[in-house]
């Protein structure tokens, strides 16, 4: 929907194949992840309760829903950094929570922990948001294997848009922080803080 | 993708929202008719074997990949009629029979009464399509509530293209006659013989 001619470095799936096939193949593969998690060998009611939480973070309580959000943003004039906040936790953050929280619900997660790891995949995915917004005004092309500072160049409204860049830099922080708060309490914790600190270093 | 201007009458959603928003609005309620049946309260064996017919009436193994074969075959100078039926039973037959088999694996169907269902959905999966194509080349915009006769338009390869309206009928009429069959030794088959009678009597 950006109109990107790259990802990762490769042409895009819509500049290849055409419009109506990237939309097939997405949908396709959003129906694919729902197809596997409902084949695979759990215990039934946690199967359930994991493909709740795909439909959750995915659709228009999660992804689609923030992709539109940020769509018809184009078309404001301006917003302040609440709605940027809802647009970012919808749009990248409730599929990385939903990622979280399923590891947690199969692996037998406790309430309390559960909890805690589907506050740590809110705060992870704003991060994410975050140094993308930051990367795109910063990096280069080549560096991020799509079109860099596409953002300014549509006047979108971003975090540095909003807050400048080192404004933007220490919300960055505070949600990397807070992401490791939520940690502090869980054991084996060293990959899901290192994943947090690895957002936080891309974008310095 | 036929980007037609009309559905049932009424302007369709990427004329009036655009092109990214109704995209995404398909991506949300595909996601949330898995949402919808993994939160349903249901046998949890059931609910999954549901789910998973779903992904493959959804997918790419039923109405995208047809979808994908279908756009595909804009492309091609010719094809003959086993693809076109290839097509067919998938862009249409598919999520036809799953919609047909899903309401056999939570009606407790013994597997005999269930692959009955399930040829049933297959055969009124191609009758619909069927009529779908002679409905285009016969009927009017007032009629479809879209708009007639655009197949034809494109040069599109179709029932009627292939075998001639007659032709295309006594397909229509095979198609039926095969759904009625595999209902022949189920009780409590009356409204779904007359689903297979409404698609033939459609397109008379």
């Amino acid at each position: 929907m950006d109109d990107d001619d790259l990802r990762r470095g490769r042409p895009t799936n819509h500049k290849v194949f055409g419009e109506g096939h990237a939309v097939l193949a997405g949908d396709a593969l959003l129906t694919e992840a729902f197809g596997v998690l409902a084949a695979a060998d759990l215990d039934p009611g946690k199967r359930a309760e994991a493909l709740a939480l795909l439909a959750e973070g995915a659709g228009w309580r999660g992804m689609a829903g923030g992709q539109a959000l940020d769509l018809e943003g184009e078309t404001l004039a301006a917003y302040d950094l609440d709605h940027l906040r809802l647009i970012h936790r919808l749009k990248t953050g409730a599929l990385l929570r939903a990622a979280v929280e399923i590891g947690a619900v199969l692996g037998g997660a406790a309430p309390v922990e559960r909890s805690a790891l589907r506050a740590y995949g809110e705060a992870i995915g704003l991060a994410f948001q975050i140094q993308d917004d930051i990367l795109d005004a910063t990096a280069t092309d080549a560096d991020l294997g799509k079109r860099a500072g596409k953002d300014a160049g549509r006047g979108k409204i971003t975090y540095p848009s909003l807050l400048g860049l080192d404004g933007a830099r220490k919300a960055l922080e505070e949600a990397t922080e807070t992401a490791l708060c939520h940690l502090a309490s869980l054991p084996n914790r060293n990959s899901l803080a290192a994943w947090a600190r690895y957002l936080a270093l891309r974008a310095k």
